[in-house]
This record gives C-alpha cells, structure tokens and sequence, in this order.
C-alpha cells in the first residue's frame, strides 16, 4: 500500500492505532465483566491491566510495529496488525507492574503503581497475613495476566513473524535480569550495559516490534534497515530515560526520577560518567552510593552534555539507516519524526 | 490410531512423554547456551526453570494431553503434541515459581525453592539492595521466561485448541488470585473456595490438558466426558492435596506441609470442616488463627475421614463418566488408572 502524502501516512497510522486503543478497551471490558460474573474478586487482575492501559503511555511498541507494517507496505485495514500491536501493549504493560516490583517503584504514568495499590488495600481494610506479599503477589498475577492476553492476541501471528515475537519476547526478560544482576554485584562494565541497554530498550521497543510490523506483512528484506535504525535510536531512546532519571523531573516524566542511583542500577550514562571519571568510578565501587554526592558529580562532570550529543549522533545514525531501503518517502518521514519524538522526549 | 491392549496404550504414552523430557531438556540446553554466550548472568532464569524441571515432579499435566490426544485417536508420533505437553510443563513451571513467591514457599520439589535460592546467594555474596527484593524479582523474572517459551512451544496449536489453551492459562491466574484474595479476607465461603479448587487443579491439571489433547486431534466431541471426568477428578486431586498439607510428612510430600493454614488458605478441607464444626468455624473467624489449636480442632472433627470419602465418590463419578464416551477399552483402562493414581497419591 503505498501513500503520496506525509499526511496520509500519518492518517494510516493514527487510525490503526485507533484501532488498537479499542481492541485493548474491548479485551479488557470483556474479560472483566466475564469474571466480574464469577466474583467480584476474580476480575481484579483484568482492573490492574485496565488502569494502566487507560492511564496512557506513550503506546510506542504499537506505534513501531504499525509503522514496519503500513512502511513495509501493509495492508491500513489489517486487523491481524491491530491485535499484534495490541499484544505488544499488553507485554509492555506486563514487564511495567513486574519491573515496578523488582524495582519498588511507587508510581508509574502518574499513577501509584499496582502492587503500591495492593498494599494499601491490604493496610486499609486490616486483611490477614503481609501486606507486602499480598501486594507484590496478586501484581504479579496480573502482569502475568497481561501476558497471557497478549498471547491470545498474537495467536494469528504467521510464521515468519513468529522468530521475531519470541526473541522479543525473551530479550525482555534476558535484559531484565541482567540488569537486577549489574546492579546487585555492582559491576562497572560498560560493555554489558550497553548491551543490556541494547536489549531492553533498542531491540524491545523499536527494533523488534518494527520488523514484527514488517515480518506479518512478509517483508523480511527490510530487517537489516530496520536494524540498523532501532538499534541507534534504541540506544538513544534508553540515554533519554537515563537522562530523565538522572536529571529530570518527576512532576514532568509522571514517574519518580532518582531510583536507578537509589537502586544501584548500572545505567548506560553511568557507566560513560565512570569511563571519563575517577570519583563517579571510585563513588560507585562503594558498597553503599553516596548518592547525594553521585548526584552532584554527575552534574559538575558533565556527562549530561556528553550524553546529549551522543544521542544526537544515534538519531543521525538511524535516520542515515532509512536511506536506500527502499521505503516510500512519507514513510521515512514519518519515521525520521518519531525519531526525534523519541529520542527528545520529556518523559 | 487404535491399540488393542492396555499394554500398548501405556507404551504409547510412555513413549511420547520421553519425547516431552528430550524436548524440554533440549530446548532449555539450547537457550541456556545461547544465553550464557552473552553473560553467564544471562542464562541464570534459563537454570532457574531447569532445576525444577529437572527435579522431577508429577508431570501431570503432560500425561493428560498426551492420553487425551492419544485416546482421540491421535498420532503416536506426532511432533505437535509433543511440544504441546512440554508446553504444558512449562507453564507450570512458570506458576510453581510464582506461586512459591506469592505462599512465601521454602523448599519444591524435595530443594529449596527459585527465590530462596537467589536470597541465599544474595546474602552469600554480600551484594548490595535488599536481597528478598533481588530473589523474588528475579524469580519472577524466571517465572515469565518459562511461560515465554510455553508460548514458542505452543505456537504451532491448531486453531481449535486455541481457547482451551487460552482458558486453561486464564484460568491459573484468576484462580489463584481469588485464592490469595479469600486468604486475606479470610473469607469463608465454600462457594468460592469449591470454584477457586475447581478451577485452579480439576480444570488446569486434569480437564483442559485433556481436553487441549483432544481438540489438538481434532475430537472436540469428546469435551463433555473429559469434563465430567476432569472436574470430579480435579476436585479429588484438590482434596488430596488439602490433605497432604493439612495431615500428610513433609519428607514424602517432598515439599513443606502446613503452609495452607499458615498462609490462612480457605482450602476445601477448611470449609468442609467448617461446615460441619462450628468451633473450626470460630477459629478460621478470628483474625489470627491459632495453628495449632486448629490443627488439633481438624484432627478431632474426622475431616480427614469425610474427605477421603468424598475422594472415593469423585473417583467414582470420574471413571463413570468415561463410559459410553466413544473411548477404546485401553484408554478407559489407562484412564481410570491415572485417576486412581491422582487420587490416592501421598505427594
């Protein structure tokens, strides 16, 4: 399907996307009232999913996966592309209340996050046993319920589309754990963090869901293209959530700024501030962060700057990758703009 | 495909359940190699699920696709039922971790459950975070990944055994999270705890992975015999299960018992004794429970005798249900040797 106008690119794209806000609200709803029926109690995980779905986001797995497919030259009806971008929402929202466990995040979209919820449920009504448990247990019952729909989404999912959702799939978890790890040994190693940076937030969320686009509607030959393209902004895309968390501010990014350095975490600027800096090395090597003084650091050294023109290196990079692919103009527009949405966003 | 003695009919099953060992073996061989190429750290959520798959355990759900998909007639070779049952394992898998995260489980399996083991190695290595937040998180992480690869497993399932597929993991989920929301509340209803035992084992161990067997083969006409045979089995299967925890030895369960009542569990033992002693009544009422008062409570009431009781009944209604079901002689036979083995089982 090929259009003349960035405009009907643009169109195409909203309205798909349109349509994947409605999948999600009609899944949920129905699978809310259907076990609403059971027990009050049993449709709890379905409201868990539901709040953070309605509470926003930036739906940027959809959004690339619609765009590989309507760029690869996908059908601008497809409901298979709907329920498969649908699916990738739900994974995402999955990885968010068990990544909110791991990391004892309070809130999230702007939100208190599920099991903070949950264990104020528990506090409120004096119910037995530990509120934490209760808390942190029924979120990971509906993260894992998020999944679990999202499996159901992607049922149809044809073959050759198949490798790709799988690795996707994996690399979450793989990423993720590597990530726990780093940060509870405390290794200083670029090389592995940049990997995991890699693979949690280039492959995850732009890489891979735009070849998912692309394989459903059979165009693999686009795969090293878009390669080259989500791994540059993904990289870029994941020094911008290090930025925001480092520097930024939590009214404005809807989530609390400060838990990478309060959890230990590894992150990718961190690990660039300690290559050009011996105290944020020899701060960081301690088995407890000053972190106030980290903080400090990491301001005077300027490793903000650094980083900044480190993205804008990436964001040209991925755009250079788009060139001679064989993508339709109004695509690559379209995805030279949510390049820089991306990569310059606030939140 | 039609056998002519029980003999055979056991052979077949055997067979194909070695098949599910090599499968799961091999796929978890691969992806820990794989991973480890990265980072050895990569492929610690791959040895997380091995070391329970390779603990053993009852491997009921596999048996029960396997002799559903064999019982309708399906192909002893077939590679697609293979990978469907180990499927099965794995998403079990997958729940056993969680569950173990949620019931604050020590041991599985006769070993110390996957978050106590990361606790452990936690404090061992004197790593920095809280090492209860390091070990469950990444045993949650471990619990997602083996249902990820279930779902690469299953990928292949025709489209009619998809929603048996999509209910039977629904179901585990919802299950267990009314189960842990009726053990906070304390709730005494033997309504739900008799829906929460009926869908968390006679549905998800015994009915859907027959019934998957079945469908996957094409014979969805057998759905109401296998459902007969399921829920009164699941339920028998349920019972024993209270039992094992409530009266049985920790060293022949090979996990700890006790826990229902620590974790204030309704199981279906509490509300049958319940039903029937007004004093466990009053005791389960209160907001903390003296154990040992209601273990005694529970001991002297017989519960353990109306149980058993209510086990032989299910027994019987379960092997009643296959007759006139259009099942060869061999697969009744096998069949109502499993169900005996279910019920009457001491692990």
């Amino acid at each position: 399907m090929t259009v003349s106008t960035v405009e009907d690119a643009r169109e195409q794209r909203v309205r798909l996307l349109d349509r994947v806000e409605n999948r999600l609200d009609g899944l949920l709803a129905h699978e809310r009232e259907r076990w609403a029926y059971v027990d009050p109690r049993a449709a709890a995980p379905i409201g868990d999913i539901a709040a953070l779905v309605s509470a926003g986001g930036k739906r940027l797995r959809p959004t690339f996966c619609l765009l590989g497919h309507l760029a690869a030259g996908g059908s601008p009806t497809s409901s298979l592309i709907v329920d498969c971008a649908a699916g990738l929402e739900l994974i995402h929202v999955g990885a968010l209340i068990h990544d909110d466990v791991l990391d004892a995040a309070e809130t999230r979209r702007g939100a208190p996050t599920a099991h903070v919820r949950r264990i104020r449920e528990h506090n409120d009504n004096g119910w037995k046993g530990e509120a934490r448990r209760y808390g942190e247990g029924t979120a990971i019952l509906a993260g894992d319920l998020a999944d679990i729909l999202a499996d159901r989404l992607t049922a149809g999912l044809p073959v050759q589309a198949r490798p790709v959702w799988n690795e996707l799939l994996t690399e979450i978890i793989i990423g993720q754990h590597l990530d726990v790890a780093v940060a509870a040994e405390s290794l200083v190693d670029p090389e592995i963090s940049r990997w995991i940076a890699v693979c949690k937030s280039g492959r995850y969320s732009i890489h891979r869901p735009l070849l998912l686009g692309a394989a459903v509607t059979g165009r693999e030959d686009l795969a090293p293209a878009f390669e080259a393209y989500g791994e540059a902004l993904g990289e870029a895309f994941q020094l911008r959530d290090d930025l925001i968390d480092a520097f930024g501010d939590s009214d404005v990014a809807g989530k609390p700024v400060g838990l990478d350095l309060e959890q230990h975490k590894m992150t990718l600027l961190l690990s660039l501030a300690a290559e050009q800096d011996p105290e944020v090395r020899s701060l960081i090597e301690k088995p407890r962060w000053d972190l106030p003084r980290l903080q400090d650091r990491l301001e005077s050294t300027g490793v903000g700057q650094v980083v900044e023109e480190r993205i804008d290196h990436l964001v040209d990079s991925a755009v250079g990758a788009l060139q001679g692919a064989g993508l339709g103009a109004p695509w690559r527009s379209e995805l030279t703009a949510l390049a820089h949405e991306v990569a310059y966003r606030s939140r």
